[in-house]
């Protein structure tokens, strides 16, 4: 025997186990420590996939490749636009959140926000009416993300609608996203009453060309920089925006008062943006977008690039596989109700606003945020422990975004497809909740996983452009 | 041997030591686990003062009602006004910081800022001029806290300066602190440069009848609930106020865009209030000074009511004991330092600021500020730990101001001088650091304690009040 094997037997054994319970406790029965490891085998039906990805030997460079590229992206707010001048959205398209999605198989709340999107644009004269011609094929659908932006919940975008665009100088790439409604009966979340299409026209009207001359005047803003100083501030930046909403405010507000504007209507887009403590997740959402489009087309890597949810698919893509989207059904989140409602009026996960998560930031920094519990539900371990499990499963660490409590560690980013598959580790997204019935408006917030599909799925066709 | 004792003797020994290491240490050299205990004898020689003070029969009732009655109080900032029109300030008395003290005995930064209102009042023309009549005592000096109010730093207040009027309608009692003049070379850090005086006079020109037209109309403000909130956003509120300035720029702005001042003076009023990250200091200082007030005079309570540090000494007052002042010399805070300065700059422990750990935030919420460490020193868990230490020292937990990352457990608050003698555990106070000579401003931010003179003091005058 060996010296160093007789050393091992020599000493007391120390037993880290992984796996099946039986050997652990049969230790334990023998009052040995033991140190559980959190090992789960790969999901079902993938070894064989996830062996030829993993022997891909472009795997390791290209998500190092992607990691930098998303942690360099640049976030500069630099205008503030209508949908149809940004993105020359033409009239009778509209836009929505997560992966492609026919009328005959949209949500409620996907519903209910396009059909307030073709009253907005004076498509229809009832909501009836607006129905007969979505479900009729009359107008064209498509993600916000294949136009290179993102959209929170419904997502739904339409010509009139105006968007903040955002620039990232370095990897030569643009995002956008719609601003922020607030919260309650909001076109986002599939109300679509008449104080919804209201609120709309004013801030197509109003809003829009104040925050424009606002942003002309005192931008470009870098959003990076609020996300870092908002990640010590309590924030996440998806569910949590309180700190970075008032960095916002703050930024744009001596441009705000010097508008040529009216100055009611000055007062009244203050007082609207500054009771909206949600008014910085729409710059936030398409920073990560600008993150993570820097990373995309890298072959051989694994790192996903979009989560995006439609209300009815929970869709991924993936840096080494392109523009393609994999699908499965979209979980309903867990959480806490607003009034009286409950579990029974959820509607399945809804949104890109999961680009938070995919960048860095969302449910991936929640120990940054244990005050989210209180609206999210879990508790404050919960939120330390879901940070820390999402490092087992993303290429690095961010070097902007940081954690305090964590000792300033960067957030875990780059969600590798490997690892959710071989460790079964699903990322951890927090979200508000939409009502299951168009019309309804928000119900409640709460965490929820992409489901497993997506990343079998992904693991299969990345084994099949896996170089040998 | 009684049944309890042999079941003791039965099994293996599970023993917890305190105080001295010989015992732990001979138990562990026979591998006998040990938990240690932090126990440390009482403060030398304060045995029989703590014997008869613990043995107060009003004590447990008395500290109880102090802290309910901190706990109570609220704090609505209702107005902004000059010193002179607030409190009645006379034309050459000067208000300052900490316990009473002389010119003679005033430390460099306090003598600078005593300098620099002389010459804002214009008593003087220079600062020789100034110097010579503060030395031949043709003014009168006078602490904040004898006029109710306090003051960051050095806390010079002099008649046309202006100060937030804060209410706390429960007990009848106001307070009132100066306007913050952002950092670097100011007035509170003992520097009196002509761009301090000049910075003054706008404040007391501009600023102050601006913030008092903007409270006028939108306030009066809740102090309290913005603090309940920083707490929840990185903030401890004391050397950490960016979350709490933002939303009292929130609140306050809606007012200082209407006012009937030319735009420039309200743009640069804005943006002064907006740069300035310790915009809400001196509104949660009086904050604390009206919850503090509030638990003043109770016969026999051993809870302090006031922590304040004039450069030179620092010193407590207790609820049983009225308005008499326990002092010692001041310590100097070690922490970190702004540019080429170092320890050899910084003067001794200096202003009313402490009142925020008298009040249950400040050191006292560290926990709730991980990110403080990086201004005042220190690690994350250094942090956590302190705010845990000071729950051994302290009477109650804060139902309103509370620590998410401590499950939202209440922040610690009433320091109970019996605790503080009983243990030897001071209470951790975070601080600003002035530059020892005057005219220098500030120089760095670190930690500190109270010197054990003050608590001793303060035991034996409670023992003398003590009944039997």
């Amino acid at each position: 025997m060996s010296a160093p094997l007789r050393g091992l037997l020599a000493a007391d054994p120390v037993v880290a186990t992984a796996g099946v319970a039986l050997f652990a406790d049969a230790l334990r029965d023998q009052a040995v420590p033991v140190v559980d490891a959190g090992w789960h085998p790969p999901l079902p039906g993938t070894e064989a996939a996830l062996a030829a990805v993993m022997a891909d030997p472009r795997r390791v460079a290209a998500n190092a490749e992607a990691v930098a590229r998303m942690t360099a992206a640049e976030a500069v707010l630099v205008d503030v636009l209508p949908a149809s001048e940004a993105l020359g959205l033409e009239r009778g398209t509209f836009l929505h959140a997560g992966p492609p999605v026919t009328w005959e198989r949209a949500s409620g709340p996907m519903r209910g926000a396009l059909v307030g999107a073709v009253l907005l644009e004076g498509l229809a004269d009832t909501a009836e009416e607006a129905e007969r011609h979505l479900a009729a094929g009359a107008f064209d659908l498509e993600p916000c993300h294949h136009r290179g932006g993102v959209g929170p919940m419904a997502g739904v975008v339409s010509p009139s609608m105006w968007v903040y665009v955002l620039r990232d100088e370095v990897h030569g790439n643009d995002s956008w996203c719609s601003l922020n409604e607030g919260l309650g009966k909001v076109l986002r979340y599939g109300a679509y009453g008449p104080e919804v299409i209201d609120r709309l026209r004013w801030m197509g009207e109003v809003l829009g060309p104040i925050l424009q001359q606002a942003v002309r005047s005192v931008g470009p803003v870098d959003i990076r920089a609020i996300i870092a100083q908002m990640l010590q501030m309590g924030d996440e930046g998806h569910n949590r925006n309180r700190a970075g909403s008032l960095m916002l405010l703050r930024e744009l507000l001596p441009g705000m008062i010097t508008t040529d504007a009216p100055a009611t209507d000055v007062a009244e887009a203050v007082r609207f943006s500054g009771a909206n403590e949600h008014f910085f997740l729409n710059l936030g959402m398409p920073a990560c977008k600008l993150a993570t489009r820097a990373a995309e087309g890298i072959a051989g890597s694994t790192v996903v690039t979009t989560m995006a949810r439609n209300g009815t698919d929970f869709g991924i893509r993936v840096s080494g596989t392109g523009d393609a989207w994999f699908t499965g059904p979209a979980n309903t989140p867990e959480g806490l109700f607003l009034g009286d409602f409950g579990p029974e009026d959820a509607n399945p996960d809804i949104g890109d606003s999961a680009i938070t998560e995919t960048g860095g930031i969302g449910g991936l920094a929640m120990a940054a945020a244990p005050a989210i519990v209180k609206f999210v539900g879990g508790d404050v371990p919960f939120a330390l422990a879901a940070t820390r499990r999402m490092y087992e499963v993303t290429v690095g660490e961010h070097p902007m975004y940081q954690v305090p409590i964590l000792g300033f560690r960067g957030t875990p980013v780059g969600i590798d497809v490997t690892a959710v598959v071989r460790t079964g580790e699903l990322p951890q997204i927090n979200t508000g909740m939409a009502g299951r019935v168009a019309g309804t408006g928000q119900v409640g917030a709460g965490l929820v996983t992409p489901p497993e599909q997506c990343f079998t799925a992904a693991i299969t066709a990345l084994a099949e452009a896996a170089v040998r």
